[in-house]
């Protein structure tokens, strides 16, 4: 949940936005913690999407009926989170600090 | 599903792998292609559970019990496949063919 200090991507990295969206949550726009999944296959934060349920028996993104008991545990996305952010973090490193690499010949 | 033309990894997208694994479905190895769900929260392509859950009533990762009723699509995954594949392509672009980056003074 510490994904505001992060800088924004640098321009070489820009290519990873699509991915960076798709692993933030609808609710809080913050990087999936505890994923969980609607019959209507959206995800949230398990937090996130406990608390609208407690308001409102829907999906926040299609409206579609949703209670608590479909809830189903996305544990990839949890896990697709940690590895793309060390992997950003990493491609930030290699992008700026290191020499180029040259292609095998 | 014509990963197995793509060429390996470049050594400065390693940490790019565990991405590239988890995106993969346990049963074919490929990249995730209409990707469900179980109830054990275990993905696969939809062909390739449907044809495993016609012979055996079963997760293939975790042995838990599944029925073809219980799959419920993840089609973040497919989106992040995607986007994923994209961003590789791009990034061994700019690894191999950039010339350096310079940081920002
Ligand atoms: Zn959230
Ligand atoms: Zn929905
Ligand atoms: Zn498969
Ligand atoms: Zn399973």
């Amino acid at each position: 949940m510490d994904s505001h200090v992060e800088a924004d991507l640098p321009p070489a990295l820009a290519c990873l936005k699509g991915a960076d969206t798709l692993l933030r949550c609808p609710i809080c726009f913050d990087f999936l913690s505890i994923s969980m999944m609607t019959k209507c296959s959206h995800n949230f934060c398990s937090l996130c999407i406990r608390k609208f349920l407690s308001y409102k028996l829907q999906c926040p993104v299609c409206n579609t009926g949703a209670t608590e008991d479909d809830l189903r545990n996305n544990r990839i996305l949890d896990d697709l989170v940690l590895s793309f952010r060390a992997a950003r973090q990493q491609l930030s490193k290699v992008t700026f600090d290191s020499p180029p690499i040259s292609p095998k010949t």
